[in-house]
């Protein structure tokens, strides 16, 4: 791995827990908030991957809502507009992981830009950052949704690069979601992934350069490799 | 619906069930077949349209085993070289739904010729077929290998349209899996969706414009509308 000049952060499931949603999912459903955020956040995904495919892109805020009235019918959940609405406001809102806050200090810290690779829309990145007090860490919030398609396909990944002004090799892409760590290394990042549960990697051809449990472990390694500006 | 000049069907969980590898899982991991067959299945998908989205083809075999070496991993099954070619090769034998053979020799009667439009490899589509013995019922084969990436790309959907010599609204596309009738119903064709065990559609922008429960109804509703040639 190159000198780094820049860390892009994936946003949902690596800095914030989209599992945080479940708390609300139980306020309308009580017991199922965990089994109800967790079919959300599959059919989500699915949802970003197939209309990339299909050619028929909507923003992920439509996303989101879509999948969720499918989670409503095959958990006969009966979730009205209403409850709909509400639970949609939640992921704009979604709590970081517990290390994240003071881990993004020191990694700013150390004097390297730090970016948001996401598929949320500019509306629901800068929602989420904002609401849990982050904004002040990032240098670039970049959105999927300027090119209409969704990780992992290249020309998302490309963005971090362009408006970073940085080649790719000097770029690290960390995420949790082994897939989209996998899209990133295929694109040609080096890839920092986060596995804080125990996951195994997805097998599509790909390794991550580094593997930590949290946030806090990425800034002591990053410390080590490259001392404060 | 125009006049039907031909049937499309898809091959995975739509004519043949996937699930009839769990009895070949239930060997190696007594109690655990149906889990790791919903797991395996599960990750086989995923990868054939998260490898179509990185632009890092590869075929349904290939991806079929790498999805069984997740769950393996993911599951914690240790299966030897031995044991994942064994399960692999079951891939290559899955049984039909029991209503399928019947229903498909009532619509070759009906006078239209019957496809299979499959992610499948040519090789994986032949070998199911011939193993069930109803090669004599299909006038086409169709694999996605051809083209190089998978559903629900419109380029695999257009394989069928040209190899029939078909407009697309003269082709009536059948298939279990929700994501795959999206797909072909915003690719053009008119859809039948099976929905055997009672499943929610998925909220892709698209209705199917027929649904079922099985094989049998199609044959049904298709007599009633277009006498035996």
């Amino acid at each position: 791995m190159k000198n780094i000049r820049g860390i892009v952060f994936d946003l949902y499931g690596t800095l914030y827990d989209v599992h945080s949603v479940a708390a609300a999912c139980n306020a309308f459903h009580p017991g199922r908030g965990r089994e109800i955020s967790v079919v959300w956040r599959q059919k989500q995904l699915e949802y970003t991957w197939l209309r990339s495919l299909m050619g028929d892109y909507a923003d992920f805020e439509q996303l989101t809502r879509e999948a969720l009235v499918f989670t409503s019918g095959q958990l006969q959940l009966s979730l009205d507009d209403a409850a709909l609405s509400a639970l949609c406001a939640e992921y704009l809102r979604i709590a970081p992981y517990p290390e994240v806050p003071a881990a993004l200090a020191r990694l700013q810290a150390i004097g390297l830009p730090l970016a948001i690779l996401s598929n949320g829309s500019a509306n629901s990145i800068r929602s989420v950052v904002t609401a849990s007090g982050l904004e002040q860490r990032f240098a670039h919030l970049i959105s999927a949704d300027s090119v209409r398609i969704f990780k992992p396909h290249d020309k998302v990944y490309q963005l971090a690069e362009q408006q970073m002004h940085c080649d790719r090799s000097e770029l690290l892409f960390v995420s949790s979601n082994a897939w989209d760590a996998s899209g990133a290394r295929h694109f040609g990042y080096p890839v920092c992934w986060i596995n804080r549960i125990g996951n195994t990697f997805d097998e599509l051809g790909q390794s991550p350069d580094h593997i930590v449990q949290g946030l806090d472990q990425l800034a002591d390694w990053l410390q080590t490799r490259q001392p404060a500006a």
